[in-house]
């Protein structure tokens, strides 16, 4: 059994690892932390795990010792220094937070507001999208878990770039999240009466996601692009829904698209390319580490729509480091993510 | 393995229960059946499980013949008939439909239009609620899994009443219940214009549930008691809730009440008598087979108020179906339903 | 022009009395005050107002001054002292506070923890339901305006219990509301993924409005009564539905309660008697000042079951505020008030 | 008084039409009709109308000759014939369907499936979006009252194209629609636990709104241009919100943007441009006939983003249409129209 520790247990990317885990047949939950509830248990917090997860929460040092892996899920710029710790200790370090993410210290100082303290830390990581960069994940002692937004955007847009028929410039990325997406802290935009009944975007043109996106769309293309990205916000719990609108070259066959899709995917447990006339709704992904991708071509125009959806705390976050930790440990990727989606 | 089919697959009791069956680690999906959608995939008619549940459905002839235990998904009036063929070929019979739950031809005549037709069926039926009623169980051929609304109801009252603790007398239930429970069937009602942002009661001290409420009630109490019923729609997609008022017998203490079902209920796997201070929310049980109890006494007028929440589709439905297979088959009852609800 | 204050502004009630009075033909809005927002636009702070009610919050001394009716929407034990410096000057006050609604200190101190200090003052209050009361507030300077949830059920049992053909005895009342109704403090309860998809009850058999209601009702019945209340949270935005359950005189026939009620609110221009066959629903009366009933009979428990529907925040709160204020000033009670609901 | 006449009024156009002329202070129903609700009254239809228009459903041809004016909500490809009728008796013909909004038969035919009939009706027809043709609509006998997405799409676009700072080509438009834009007729995709926390687009690069929306913008950069159009559908009742992407031609500073804006609306009752670091949101246009519209910059790809939100049945479709009447019959636009948006 893999001794999973979570530092930052009782916010939501946290829970729901909490969640996944303690159904996961390999894994146990060996710890878990919390700062604004040490002392309670995961349960007193959430109390949809009444009897299932009744562990109290501890300080995060015993958490780091008694477990082979931890998930750090944490605001950004408290990752290096547990890092630090954890690897030192021989353990493994899944990232849910920024930390990690981008692999130049000048831009995540640009976006995040200061730059890498540990560069070597950052050496030994590697960004987790197994089903892009499996093998350059492999060996490594830190996993850098995407950011929900990228890994709906990097899903949907990959081969189209990396294939070379579609264009790299002018991308437009319009995402829909649901409110978890904002995470357990109470906030005006969170607040019922606000968001009920109400649709918007926000951080228009100023998400830091963007340069996350850019940089594996940019590894896809084969050189530095930058896309327009758009985040809005629904009224639903979960999911993710991208909108990704990209130009086909010139004389490019939309039905290409989609064989090359299927043929890329083929493979991958979690991502279905959806049939011809069927679109991607988030609906169809809930709860899962599904990634459901949807291909559209507007021929008046020559653009391709790729649509995908996906569990913003699954395949957005939890669920995805969970992945992770199945490809580290060597076990099969699916192992405890083998999750039927509720029909409604 | 047993070898599961499913009657009317394609409604939503019948969906849930593919969900659950298909990850039941001891059970197989041998067939399932469906009068609209003959031929098709259960893929093509919910897209959420692509990949995961792509059976075709076929007749029901052919379901049964392939099946150690049949469930019948379908609207009343229609499962003596396919009963009668199942228990003939020695095969378990599952009716998720309101033949065969109440005990009494002529009062099942009164509500529901017409009386039985095959009595001696009747004989090798039970009522399917393993919490109060096991032993009766055990070796029949045929179990009338209960409606929703009673499920909720008979775990929230039954200790109360069978203790002697409660009056049978002046008992209200005022449920509510999310929009599932009105099936897949397109009506006004569920047409998401007409009940988003809309509450309201309905079938007002006329639903069918309410012989089968007072049918267990009046085992508890032993006595024939009636009670006041009223659903009402919630503009959510699952879930029931019920507030049940009754009141106590004078000089009860309501504490006694708590220990009273923290006991009643100790060994039960899916009942969740909550800690004093929490109230039952059926958020909390969403997807998995729970019934989540919390008991609240009013001092002022010596009234219990016992609250229930389940998700109608699990335990109100499938997942209820799944335990009593699990029953019928010598298996523990957690089998395939160790579900962990989602925090969020 | 009736130059109205408006002391609270920028809470929910606040907000929905400024959009009602920004439409009102013989009322202007004289000055709004917010200790949070003060020097703020109401516009910069509920941005749908943008253009419409642009007004700068003040400190509440100039709005009194520049007002004939001040209303505060303020938490209880706030509207004494402002109520003695406006009437002493000479203006009416309109509470949408729960100082003025309870005749009885001791009973006020048992709920909201302190007693009356200006014993005086509540002399000049009466109780502002003006279906029920309206020869006691005429020439009144001070109204209590009522609570939402006894708007609601007040509206629905008085006739019933007046007339005495309902008992006094073994009153239930199941109560769901949205969640504008917790207002416009941020909130675990309120946060969007913890209600949305979600249903419970809470402050069962605690709510404060309990001796609000029986006050009511105890005036109908003629006599000291006590009533069993039980809240609920709702997942909409607006609305209040109160299902009421009272035992009926033994030999009532339920026709008879009907022609009572078409009697009773024939001439009350906001009050629909559903008819026969027709239910109650929050989303009829949505942004209106209407309250709609309708009356069901459980002809095998002699129980009669009235649903009231209302708009919490206009019947419950703005609404009848402005109703009353038309009262005081002699206006047709429907000046400003003449809303349809919108059908969706 | 304007005598108004509803043809489709049990359709949500219809419904909303006659929630607006209800309360009208210079037009009045002079009749309404419905195909599938003929004899009965609109209230019964929809009981939110109880006692506030009661009208009987008449046969069209009754309605036509008590009007003045008559608006049409119906399916496309019903106008044509109803418009010829009613302009022979002198009376004005407003079409809430698609009949007239495309000026060219051809296109028509390619999106509609059949051609212009009377082609002498369409010299008398006007675009009606008073904001951007006003003068073209004067003395007009018949108005194609705009599509709802083209109605947001070309009040976000036109100025940026008109004034050239725009690019025509590139144009992608990302909108979403609440469920009420699906309109009365029940069918899957709006049945409540289908759309309910659930997000999709529909129609990808294949609605007819499109040559719709391309006609206005063309006329605006006064060329031939395309758009890739995709609607999603919202789970909420009303709204829609257009999140527009054009290429800033090189060199334009986007706060250029702005102030063209501000002067281009600066008269317009209906038209909010919102101030800088304010986003459009559908929640704050509900039940009116409000536009609101932000503007934003991509300055890192040269991208303008103007976002757009109406309330789909009002300026998206009744609220327009009344607009539409006064100016036609030379009341000021804002006639039954002052309508101020609740806050939640």
């Amino acid at each position: 059994m893999i001794k999973a520790g979570i530092i930052g247990a009782t916010g939501y990317a946290g829970a729901e690892l909490c969640r996944l885990l303690a159904a996961h047949p390999q894994a146990k939950i060996a710890g878990l932390s919390s700062r604004s509830f040490e002392g309670k248990a995961l349960s007193e917090v959430y109390p949809a795990f009444l009897g299932k997860i009744d562990q109290i929460c501890q300080n995060k040092e015993d958490v780091i010792a008694a477990s082979d892996v931890v998930f750090a899920c944490l605001p950004h710029g408290h990752s290096e220094e547990l890092a630090l710790k954890t690897v030192y200790s021989g353990k493994k370090f899944i990232d849910l937070g920024a930390d990690f993410r981008l692999a130049d210290s000048g831009e995540y100082k640009e976006w995040y507001g200061k730059g890498f303290e540990h560069f070597e830390l950052h050496l030994e990581a590697a960004y987790g999208l197994p089903e892009l960069f499996r093998e350059e994940l492999r060996g490594k002692k830190i996993i850098a878990n995407p950011g929900c937004y990228p890994t709906s955007v990097a899903l949907a847009l990959f081969p189209a770039l990396k294939s070379g028929l579609a264009e790299a410039e002018s991308i437009i990325i319009d995402s829909k999240s649901g409110v978890t997406g904002a995470g357990r802290e109470l906030s005006d935009t969170t607040h019922f009466p606000n968001c009920n009944e109400a649709f918007s975007p926000y951080k228009i043109a100023a998400h830091r996601h963007t340069p996350e996106i850019e940089q594996t769309l940019s590894r896809a293309a084969g050189k530095r692009l930058k896309v327009t990205f758009v985040p809005h916000l629904l009224p639903i719990n979960r999911g993710i829904l991208s909108t990704c609108y990209v130009r086909l070259k010139l004389g490019t066959a939309p039905e290409k698209l989609r064989s090359l899709y299927e043929d890329f995917y083929r493979d991958e447990p979690f991502v279905r390319v959806m049939p011809e006339g069927q679109t991607a709704n988030l609906k169809n992904v809930r709860t899962t580490n599904l990634c459901d991708i949807s291909l559209h071509a507007d021929r008046r125009t020559g653009t391709l729509i790729a649509v995908a959806a996906i569990d913003n705390m699954v395949k957005g976050a939890a669920g995805q480091a969970v992945q992770n930790m199945n490809l580290l440990f060597g076990l099969p990727e699916t192992t405890g993510l083998e999750l039927i989606p509720a029909a409604f």
